[in-house]
């Protein structure tokens, strides 16, 4: 029994998750005091928030990346960020967010008290509050697991926290944000390079040397796209490159709104190092995951406006004009290559990098 | 690699968290036709609700219960219960719920059909809509990890699943919830017998005999929640008696409010099957986690209307005044014993009962 044995003092135990005595200290003394608001304080079974709209946008991601920790990045921040983004492309100015942890029992407290932290930190540049939460604890994955784990789990063994945010936001008033108002000779637009989080974790999990190079894009995009929204410009369609990257996106977007897009490769911002690192994976810039990457289509005569409101932005400094679309049916995705030919962009069948957010 | 295996289509896959085809599959056929309705079937990253109310209630709760079924419920109901529960004890009523899904690889979908439809009947009971989510995959625990899993780990190895549920919902004007506004004289009820959620998981764990005629309580308390507000009553306090029981109910409760709760062993309701299985398995039904079960503190000139309120219910028929406010200091809470004697009540240590919801 876990009430019998000595206390450890440093790792989560499954008491902690028991509603008890213990619970309640993790609680005060390592989630409360970063994420530290009135809301939260009151320890109840939710927030109260006092609501300015009429417009609710409500939105829910869970983050199970392995490993925890990477450059640019940990899932504190990936967590605050995916969501805040999941929010900020449907048109919303983030509010609140509610905090789920599952912890495994053994995670050390010094590796969960660095996760909330930078949590906390990333839900400060975001301008949103942490208002609610729930912890549950899992019992150990055992290190046997190792001798039969599959060939593509490279991360830990141990997974240590998945955590869930889900969040609530207010409709900006105005936004017409929808894939079926696109059309032919609208323009696509990013806000940088291209495909850096996913090729972080997977450099980190194979221990590759140009790992030093590559840090995590992850990052909240809530005050950028204020900043484009603010230029007046009529975005029609906007979303988040995460899984499934820039050509998961398009082929959404394809389909959606019924039209073709062709993207350059010369003109989608990729840095040497990670193509470089994407080649000796084996792995297309285009299918790899996202974290602080968005796509925008609006119509040819703003795209300079809001390139160069995007480029104002640290988010946004690359920024680029990657594509258009096209009149041509069927609906299709398609990329001009660096070596002048041309190739079909699909969504990838199932997934190249498990567990990257 | 997981492309490279032979199609089970039986069984979760990590590919089927990997924002592609398969994802995309798994979403429309498997998530969308039992939860139905246009914000969720849109797609997009968030839902967008119009809202009638300035108060915002926001709740989240995680849901690692092992096994994934049990008599009474599943993971599905539990996971609509719980957050509809945590609104409803906050005075709101829930208006739609985010669904966060942790698959494991190797989950029969056909045990995910069932827990998807049992979550969206529970929706349905409950009035509430799924109306947004989201789907990771991780891999498999090993086979192996049985060898080394600790004691008291007695579930199955395979998690399965992990559900999150996030809610808001619209405050219900006038209420005035607030432990600090509980004072001696004021009564506790409770709506029915406890521990039937937790003696029901345990059961099932040891697979003991008595098992048949064990059923959880898990179910949405926000209709009858509804109806003892609808008497008029001024209710100071509810809480519903999931982890810790009653007894962290109470023990949060005299600490919040500063009062000592004085509660009857033979007003409180247990079944014999209960009673009979706590005592095999070694357990204080005052300390086993219930799924429909709700504290509730008024004056006392206000209880038997409530109690009568709740009786009415199917949810509320074996509701009764278990206990008292009383002025005694320091604040304790006591408990007068069938046979005669008295005993303190304390808030659990730690966790009896890992993975009960």
């Amino acid at each position: 029994m876990a009430l019998l044995e000595p206390t450890s003092g440093e790792h989560i135990r499954l008491a902690h998750g028991g509603g008890g005595e213990l619970m309640t200290r993790l609680i005060r003394e390592h989630l409360l005091p970063p994420l530290h608001n009135p809301s939260l304080a009151a320890l109840t079974d939710g927030a109260v928030l006092s609501w300015r709209s009429s417009t609710l946008v409500f939105t829910t991601d869970s983050y199970v990346v392995s490993p925890l920790e990477f450059p640019g990045g940990d899932i504190g921040r990936l967590a605050v960020a995916g969501t805040v983004n999941d929010l900020a492309v449907m048109g919303a100015e983030p509010v609140a967010l509610s905090l789920g942890l599952i912890l495994e029992e053994g995670l050390p407290l010094e590796v969960l008290d660095r996760i909330v932290r930078s949590l906390a930190d990333t839900a400060r540049e975001a301008g949103v509050s942490v208002v609610t939460g729930d912890t549950k604890v899992i019992e150990r994955r055992s290190a046997l697991a190792l001798v039969s784990r599959p060939e593509h789990a490279t991360g830990p063994v141990a997974d240590g926290l998945f955590i869930n945010t889900a969040g609530v936001g207010t409709l900006r008033p105005g936004t017409q944000l929808d894939a079926r108002r696109v059309q032919p000779g609208d323009v696509l637009l990013i806000n940088g390079t291209l495909a850096d989080h996913g090729l972080t974790i997977m450099a980190q999990r194979h221990g590759l040397g140009f790992e030093t190079d590559l840090r995590s894009d992850a990052a909240p995009l809530n005050h950028l796209l204020a900043d484009i929204f603010e230029t007046g410009a009529d975005i029609k369609f906007l979303r988040d490159a995460t899984r499934g990257g820039l050509a998961g996106v398009l082929a959404d977007l394809s389909e959606t709104a019924g039209v073709s897009l062709r993207i350059d490769e010369r003109r989608i911002p990729v840095t040497a190092t990670a193509r470089h690192a994407a080649e000796m994976l084996g792995l297309d810039v285009l299918t790899v995951a996202n974290e602080g990457k968005v796509v925008i289509v609006l119509a040819e005569r703003e795209a300079d406006t809001v390139t160069q409101a995007l480029r104002r932005h640290p988010l946004g400094r690359h920024a680029a004009i990657i594509g258009r679309v096209t009149p041509d049916q069927p609906p299709l995705v398609e990329l001009d290559t660096r070596a002048g030919g041309r190739r079909l962009v699909q969504r990838p069948y199932g997934e190249d990098l498990p567990r990257i957010c």
